[in-house]
C-alpha cells in the first residue's frame, strides 16, 4: 500500500481482514443457489402491499426508533418494547455488541468454527480476540473453556452454524450460569429449531439475543435484524446505533412480514419438511449428517470408493458447481473440511440436487 | 448505571454522547416540517416503478458491491467505478472514514459548528478530536488553523451546514494544498450549489467527497449515500464496510432516482427558486441571512423592537412551533445561537411560514 495512506490508517484497520460472504451469482446467471442459507420462497404478499404504500413518503426520514416495528417484535417475543433494538441486518447489531463491549482491554470470545463475521468485527474494533475451538465433531459447547476464558463478551451461535446443531435450554442456562461476562446468543436460525433462549431473558440481564429477518422471513435483501436483551443493555446498544440505521421500507416490510404469521408458519414448515427429507437421504447413503435445527444441512460426503475427507468434499463441491448448483464448503477448520453445507431450497431444487449427487456418487472420476 | 455493565463497557462508549437528530413528528401529527432539510417533493415516479419490481426477490441477499448503482453514480460524476463506495446513508460512509483514519493516535479534525455527527462518530471510535472554531460570522474556512492542526483526517462540510454558505473551488483547492492529512469534503447539499469538489479528485489522492440521496433526490427515508475518492482510499473504506450495508430496495430506488435527471433538475430548480425568494424576503426585513448554497436558509431574526440575539431567535422558534411549523435552532455556538435554520418546503408551505413570521413580527409579545 501507498506509504502516505499506510501512515494515516487507524491501527486496527492496518491489520484487518474483511469478511468473505458466500458467492452471489450475477443477475441472470442460472444457478440453484444453496450456498448462503437464503429462504427459497418470496416474502409474504403483504410485504409488497405495505412497502408500496411507503414509497411516496420516502422524501422524509424514517422513524429513528423504528417504533412500530419494535412494537410488533416485542409482541411476537412477549417482551417489553424497551427490550428491543432494530438494526440494518443482524450484522449491524453484532457490530454494536462488539463496539460497546470490546476494545483492547475488553476481549471478545468466539467459538471456532462459527459465523466468521464475529472475528472480522473484533479485528476492525481493535479488540482482543479469544478463540475457543470446539473439542468434538458433534459441536457440543465447550463449557469449561468458555467459563475459564477471560472474554468480556462471548458469542454463541444457537442453533450453531455451519453445523446446524441446536442447543437445549438446559445447555444454554448452564453456559449462562458459568460465564461471567456479557453473552450474545445469535439466533439467526432459531425459527427452524424448537428451542429459543428468550425465556432466559428474565433471569439474565447480561444476555443479548440476536435475530434476523433474512432467513425465516424471506427478507435477506431488506437487511433487518434485531436484538432482545435487558432494558439496560438495549439502552447502551441504542446510544451507539446510527440514528437512522433502518430505512423506512425496511421497517415497513419487516413489520408486514412479522404480522403475516400464517405465511411465515407455512413456509417455515415446508422448509423443515424438506430439510428432514434431505437429511434422511444423506443418512441413507451413510453420510454423517449433523441433526439440523436450521434451514441447511451439514453433511460429510462419501465417494463411490467409500472414502471421505477434504478431497472428497471439495470434489463434490466442484462437481455441483459445474452442474449449476452452489453449496458451501469451509476448508479452514479440520471440523468442517470434510463436510459440505447445503441450504434448503424448493422441493424441485432438492430433487435436482439429489439427482446430481447420485450422478456424482456413481460416475464422477475421483481425483 | 449498573456497576456490572459499567465494568464491561468499552472505554469509548463509557464517555460517549449520542447524536440528537431534528425532531420527527409522529405519524398523523399535522405540522409543516422545515427542521431536517428534507426535500418537500416525493421521489421520482420511476423509483416506485423499479422498487416494486424488486420486492418479489427480497428473499435473496442484495448485491454486496451495489454494482449497478455504483455504475450509475460513476457515470453521473464522470469518475471510474473503483472511485465509488455506497453506504447506508452518508452517515455510514462518514463512520467508515472515522473508523479507517481515526484512533487514539490518529486525530479527527472538525470545524465548529458543523454537522454534529462527526463528533459523535469520533467519540465512539475513541479517537482524539481536534475542534477548530470558525473565526468569523461569515463562516470563512480558517485556513491557517486547519493547516497547523495535527489532524489525521479533517471534515469540511461544503456547502456548510448549518450556515448554508458555499465554498469556491479556489478555497477548496487552497485548503487541500495546505492540509497534509486525509480530507473529507461532505457535499450533502452540493446539488443546490454551483461548485463541487469533484474536479479536484484528479489532483488529490487524499480527498474523500461524500454525498447523500437524502436531500436533492428526495430519498431521506431510503438511507443511501456514497463517497468518491481515489481507488486506493475507496479500497480501504470498502474493506471496513459491512458487506451487505445497502439493501436491495435502496440500491434499486437510488439508481432509479439518479437515472431520472429530468425530475431531479425540475425539483432541484423549484427548491432553489423558493430558497432565493425566501432569502429576499428575510433580507427585505433587514434580517442578516447567509447567502445559501443549500436547501435551507440560515437567518438572524429581528423582533419588532429591532432586537436580535439568542432570546429573539428562541422566541421565534417557539412561536413557529406553537403555530405548527418546525424549524431548527442551534443554541450551542455563539455563531449560531441568534439564528434559525429553515428548510425549504413547497411554495404553499413557504407562504404559510412567511405569514406566521409576519404575525410574529407584528403581534408576538416579546419575553
Amino acid at each position: 500500500m501507498d506509504p502516505f495512506l499506510r501512515k494515516h490508517l487507524s491501527r486496527s484497520v492496518q491489520s484487518h481482514t474483511p469478511y468473505t460472504p458466500g458467492e452471489q451469482p450475477s443477475f441472470g446467471q442460472k444457478v440453484i443457489k444453496l450456498n448462503t442459507n437464503e429462504n427459497p420462497y418470496p416474502p409474504s404478499p403483504s410485504v409488497k402491499e405495505k412497502v408500496v404504500e411507503g414509497i411516496q413518503s420516502l422524501n422524509l426520514y424514517p422513524n429513528p426508533q423504528a417504533s412500530d416495528l419494535r412494537k410488533s417484535i416485542s409482541i411476537l417475543n412477549r417482551v417489553s418494547e424497551d427490550q428491543v433494538i432494530v438494526g440494518n441486518g443482524s450484522d449491524d447489531i453484532l457490530n454494536l455488541c462488539v463496539r460497546c463491549f470490546g476494545d483492547e482491554h475488553h476481549s471478545i470470545g468466539i467459538l471456532d468454527p462459527s459465523y466468521s463475521l464475529y472475528e472480522v468485527l473484533t479485528s476492525i474494533q481493535g479488540a482482543n480476540l479469544i478463540r475457543i475451538p470446539f473439542q468434538t465433531e458433534d459441536f457440543k459447547i465447550p463449557f469449561q473453556l468458555i467459563e475459564k476464558s477471560e472474554a468480556n463478551l462471548f458469542f454463541i451461535t444457537s442453533p450453531h452454524a455451519p453445523s446446524g446443531r441446536g442447543y437445549s435450554l438446559i445447555e444454554l442456562t448452564d453456559i449462562l450460569n458459568r460465564f461471567q461476562g456479557i453473552m450474545v446468543i445469535d439466533e439467526a436460525y432459531v425459527d427452524f429449531s424448537s428451542q429459543s433462549a428468550v425465556p432466559l431473558l428474565r433471569d439474565f440481564q447480561k444476555l443479548i439475543i440476536t435475530r434476523t429477518f433474512s432467513k425465516s422471513y424471506s427478507l435477506a435483501g431488506l437487511r433487518v435484524g434485531y436484538a432482545l436483551s435487558s432494558p439496560d443493555i438495549i439502552e447502551i446498544l441504542d446510544q451507539a446505533r446510527e440514528v437512522y440505521n433502518v430505512d423506512k421500507l425496511a421497517q415497513i416490510g419487516a413489520q408486514a412480514a412479522i404480522e403475516d404469521q400464517a405465511y411465515f408458519i407455512k413456509t417455515r414448515n415446508d422448509i423443515i419438511a424438506s430439510r428432514d427429507q434431505l437429511s434422511s437421504i444423506t443418512e441413507g447413503w451413510g453420510w454423517r449428517t449433523i441433526p439440523s435445527s436450521t434451514n441447511f444441512i451439514f453433511t460429510q460426503p462419501v465417494d463411490k470408493y467409500g472414502k471421505k475427507g477434504k478431497v472428497v468434499a471439495q470434489n463434490l463441491f466442484d462437481y455441483l458447481e459445474r452442474s449449476g448448483i452452489l453449496v458451501r464448503y469451509f476448508e479452514r477448520s479440520p471440523l468442517t473440511d470434510s463436510y459440505v453445507r447445503i441450504s434448503i431450497g424448493k422441493p424441485e431444487e432438492m430433487t435436482m440436487l439429489v439427482k446430481k449427487i447420485k450422478e456424482w456418487r456413481l460416475h464422477e472420476k475421483q481425483k
